[in-house]
């Protein structure tokens, strides 16, 4: 597999073609931002990691039966990845109440759901990823509500698989924030990364914060909270 | 039936007790602000048109098997309700881009959808009124899922009767605001108004606007639009 030109250089990875026109090369890096990109910085091992946790998960899901855009690692940093049409919508799935969810309803962060919810984000930085529905998604011809049904109930299932894998090494999944595509002979996939960079990840019993937040909210302790992550995965 | 004490005292309207702690009195204001509050004024007969239209709209869907909270015209600007138990949310409908709708998703104005869209918002003022959605609003338990799929039914149920309505006026029903309450033995039903105030109404040749977004935009004719509205809805 040969890497060839750059196709994307976002803060977190960059991605290349390669000589296969149906596969991507994704490198992954130790920069991050915050939400609204003022706080520039980088996290040590960041990259490493963030590669390394999202493999693992792509595969735990794969093997429960859910499509993934991975192929295979190629080393600690960068992935060979299936090329998929993305979808321009953000799905986020909330187990507990965290972060935004809190801010705008005017409530306590560590409600615990009885239910998972799941809320849409437009993938559109000029207008500031509004929240979206299903039916203004359809409305706008982005997605016919059929499709927004297979998502919905592709997301609950990733849902219950990591919960219970997370559970298992004592981590609980607060929420995090998928993207889907499609592959060329139109399976629909799970693409993105799966990481401390778009989940939120709270000891069982300590309630500490293993992931971004603690970069986001000054909190200290965020390569150590990086490097807890895969350490409890790899021992999994 | 006698009127009692001051309940609520909004822009557009007061509601009062009555002897009957079932019923509530309600009056209509010419005051008028825009969504931020800030431009504060009158819309000179607009008390009465919107009154009129209310009570005229809400016996058309009464007929049509859709439960409301009217009960009777008192004069041109006042009128008997039943007392609703009301839900903290609000449930716009739209046919048409228009409004918050285009400005959040970058689209012109005028986009005919192929089907309706109906979104949720917060009432909670404190929180500037934010976007909800059901999953949401079941987590926070504001409602049930029976009860939100009820509300949606009926909205949509809504639209059909008043698009077909105004459509023989010669007025295509852009998008509209509703409000939901239960009554004390369990019945759902439409509460609030239903006029140029939370509606908009464009003139099906010209385009010409027949709502508050006057008054909204500068854009003049305001009292005219507002006469227009109920000169035609009387005579039809």
């Amino acid at each position: 597999m040969e890497k060839r030109e750059l196709l994307y250089d976002g803060t977190a990875k960059r991605i290349y073609a390669t000589d296969d026109e149906n596969i991507l090369y994704v490198s992954y890096k130790d920069d991050a931002t915050d939400y609204f990109g003022l706080k520039k910085s980088s996290i040590a091992g960041k990259g490493s990691i963030c590669n390394r946790v999202t493999n693992h998960l792509m595969q735990l899901l794969e093997k429960n039966g859910v499509p993934t855009h991975y192929m295979a690692q190629l080393s600690d940093t960068d992935s060979l990845i299936k090329k998929a049409r993305i979808i321009p919508l953000a799905v986020i799935v909330r187990n507990i109440s965290a972060g935004a969810f809190a801010q705008r309803y005017g409530v306590e962060e560590g409600i615990v759901f009885e239910e998972p919810t799941i809320e849409l984000y437009l993938k559109n930085e000029a207008l500031g990823d509004p929240l979206i529905n299903t039916y203004h998604a359809v409305a706008l011809k982005l997605i016919t509500h059929d499709e927004m049904e297979a998502i919905q109930q592709m997301a609950f299932s990733i849902n219950s698989i990591l919960k219970e894998f997370f559970k298992s090494i004592k981590i609980r999944l607060v929420d995090f924030r998928l993207e889907f595509g499609y592959l060329p002979d139109g399976t629909l996939v799970l693409a993105d990364e799966i990481s401390p960079d778009n989940c939120r990840f709270w000891d069982s019993e300590t309630h500490f914060r293993l992931d971004k937040d603690r970069f986001r909210l000054d909190m200290g302790y965020v390569e150590e909270a990086y490097q807890e992550i895969i350490t409890r995965i790899t021992n999994a």
